[in-house]
């Protein structure tokens, strides 16, 4: 499908004029240092574009398609770059379109619970801009202060309330797309819980900009809780620790959260923030239910009874908003505090049945040692959804292939267990080559027909979502370049 | 695509003959008499197939298929037959493929909250199943004492308690589907929130067979909610009525159920199974909420106080589980008691957004004035999902055009204002034509390559979804009859 070479020799001066001609001087950027600060996302990836052009509109972004087309340039959306899979890395350069100025809120309408936002909006400021109407939108990824919400319609991303609330698909009502031929469409629409004819709304939303750029969001609003309790339940055993997570939910008691935190993430955790987590502890449970005040009171004791007896050391309940904070303070800046403890590190994502969530930690902890690298735990039990963090030092030779060599074995774990290859982080270039641990050639051709469906040039985040022939659950090695022809001539110039 | 002509001779016995090859000599029915009983749904469209299979497993279904596409036979799904929008009728004859005999409940897994069932279990009787478990299964058509798990996913089926609980897609965790060409795969799995790759599951459900035949499904089991309470509040005016709707959800008192009858309905259903409502009210709302005690306490005092102050002339709790059911008999017997007010209805089935609800049911009601057919409206108000049922006579000249006239007209205004086609009856062959009052063009074009994608050969469940090509809006004549050459044949054999 691919019609574009790698090493096109593109002008990116011209290419540069001309997209100017369509956003403007001010909305493109060409020059190597700029462009080094769209090299990369939150994923171990890295490449270049050619060029970054910011529309303000979703008439920008159908010209800008229809120039790339015309051009047979490729083409890769962009949100804020908090991305964990490299969805948003232009893997063989190209126009990066990235959506921060199209970050108005267009309407907010407060009967219908439902709100209409450009893909550029801040995730968390959505929920700002409605919390005076006693509403949020429910989709929570950790990344929320930064994070936009049309990157989390490519992605499809949860957050800790996923649990209770379901991922972004759940929560998006309808789209507004530019197609890869530079269409405008819309799917979806009213807030119809069934969708008329095929769910092309609900195909959209993780597609990662295979099959279109979305320019314009519905979403679903939801009612703040009435109240909210938060706990930490402390163990000294991870396998007591999952084990009061299946026991928890198989009671019929599904909190709005049931995070998990294992003792090195615990530690990492306690040397950046000081969420009060006790460091001797081989894990955490933060755990957080949603209701009435007396529905809250039930729900605490039941869940307390559980933890108790699955062995837990002590059951903490927040007392105020303050202690609430620090106690997600801590979860949320996890990430975070484990790059404070080690040069780099990579989060994996990956899905299995709670009810093997004991094996699964343990054949993990195997892989920690098989590799030599440290994993720690962060992850949102309740969906079975994990998040091991490897630890590893990019500028000490042949760690980072280590890194993913260990991922990959996770993630294989994951499947061997009937799990899946991602909670919310998506596939992107990350996990495109272990697609085959859980669909096979058949599976993958529907799909691949479903994406030409849309996009019969293939100039579209090419080198995402779909496994590079005879790749499979090969240890891919990150790409870390830039389109050759240009770098040079890049350098010859001297810009 | 479609390479078989509507008249094609076929030979029925031998078809049959084949087809016992397959499922043995018990599987198949291809007499006259029985095939009668196969050639409608709830909808009001016929047509007979050519043969009735009942095949006992999935891979009895994959030789099905692929022997329908070496003999160039449509084929077309069915589970119990209790459609609304004529998904399951074979319209253009051929085999008919129906799941009664797929009906077990594989496995239960209470840890991970799941079950695995073939198309062909009852809804009802999986939560029947789990209840010693503290479990259900959510969505809850009103047909749910007769339909299949299969035909909700065919069709994405709703039901009461898709307010606070989403449709059969939001309860649907992977399928095992055979494609068209025969091959059997499975989409989705292990209960991931997010689903790696594009969402093939999600885009089979409610893709009414057209791109497969589900053979296996794992849904989501849900625990039983610790408490319900159950209210009538009663409206001298509809206005008043839909506005309470509207209130109710902008408070952040979401119910589980918020359903609406007008007085007609509340007429008919009280002729029929006396539920207590009052006959002379120009509306009811039948309100559910459920969860722990205090908090039911809490969300009754809220909903009350709504509906008093949108002027409710009473506002009743179900005193016990006796009079919670009789108030359910009444809203979920209501179709039928329509029936037995009227030799035939029409039911409809468009969604708007809850506030211009007052607007639409004016609309409505002019509708009915205008083509002189009582219109009936009992319907989820909380989705703003509407169900008017048209009442008229098929045995009176000219009714039955009139009755899809109406409805047709009745659609349109959804769509104009703002709303959908269809909230969980499906688009089948009833809604085919009005798809261009949402979609243009180029969207059916995108939904017509995402279904060639599976379906290259146009055998699969031909006639739905898709508009009849320059039939955009038109009143379609409900399809009544059967493959003309084999009815020839058929009766010159006195079969």
């Amino acid at each position: 499908m691919a019609i574009v070479e790698d090493t096109k020799l593109i002008d990116r001066e011209k290419l540069a004029r001309d997209l100017m001609q369509i956003v403007g001087e001010s909305g493109v950027l060409w020059k190597t240092y700029d462009l080094k600060l769209y090299e990369y996302d939150g994923s171990i990836d890295r490449h270049m574009p050619e060029v970054v052009v910011f529309p303000r509109n979703t008439h920008q972004v159908a010209e800008i398609v229809k120039y790339c087309n015309r051009e047979k340039l490729y083409y890769t959306a962009r949100g804020a770059g908090t991305g964990l899979s490299g969805g948003s890395i232009p893997l063989r350069g190209g126009v990066l379109i990235t959506f921060t100025r199209m970050n108005r809120i267009v309407e907010v309408d407060v009967e219908n619970l439902r709100a209409v936002v450009e893909p550029g909006v801040v995730n968390l400021h959505l929920s700002q801009a409605v919390a005076a109407q006693n509403l949020y939108y429910v989709p929570d990824p950790s990344s929320q202060k930064a994070c936009t919400i049309g990157g989390n319609v490519g992605e499809n991303s949860g957050g800790p309330h996923t649990l209770l609330y379901g991922v972004t698909t759940n929560h998006t009502l309808a789209l507004e797309v530019v197609t890869p031929d530079g269409e405008i469409r819309r799917f979806g629409g009213a807030g119809a819980p069934d969708a008329p004819g095929y769910d092309l709304c609900g195909l959209f939303v993780g597609s990662e900009g295979t099959i279109g750029l979305v320019t314009q969001i519905t979403v679903r609003l939801t009612p703040l809780p009435p109240g909210v309790k938060t706990f930490l339940a402390v163990y000294d055993d991870i396998v007591k620790c999952s084990d009061a997570v299946s026991e928890i939910i198989k009671a019929g008691v599904i909190p709005a959260a049931l995070e998990m935190m294992d003792n090195l993430a615990i530690r990492a955790v306690e040397a950046s923030v000081q969420a009060g987590y006790p460091v001797e502890a081989a894990a955490v449970l933060l755990v957080e239910v949603e209701g009435f005040s007396e529905a809250l009171e039930q729900q605490s004791q039941a869940i307390e009874e559980i933890c108790l007896s699955k062995g837990a050391l002590s059951f903490k309940v927040a007392k105020d908003n303050a202690e609430r904070e620090k106690l997600w303070k801590g979860r949320k800046g996890a990430f975070g505090a484990i790059g404070r403890m080690s040069p780099d590190y990579y989060v994996c994502d990956g899905v299995v049945p709670r009810s093997v969530l004991p094996q699964v930690l343990s054949r993990i902890s195997e892989i920690s040692k098989e590799f030599g690298l440290p994993i720690a735990n962060v992850f949102h039990a309740g969906d079975g959804n994990l998040h091991p963090l490897i630890m590893f030092d990019a500028n000490k030779k042949g760690d980072t292939e280590k890194a993913v060599a260990a991922g990959t074995e996770i993630m294989r774990t994951c499947a061997e267990f009937g799990g899946a290859l991602s909670g919310e982080h998506g596939i992107g270039a990350e996990k495109r080559d272990m697609m085959c641990f859980v669909f096979n050639e058949e599976d993958l051709g529907v799909m691949r027909r479903v994406r030409d469906a849309y996009d019969t040039r293939g100039l579209s985040n090419p080198g995402k979502v779909f496994p590079t022939p005879g790749r499979c659950g090969e240890t891919r090695i990150p790409k870390q370049g830039t389109a050759q022809k240009t770098y040079e001539r890049d350098g010859m110039q001297a810009w």
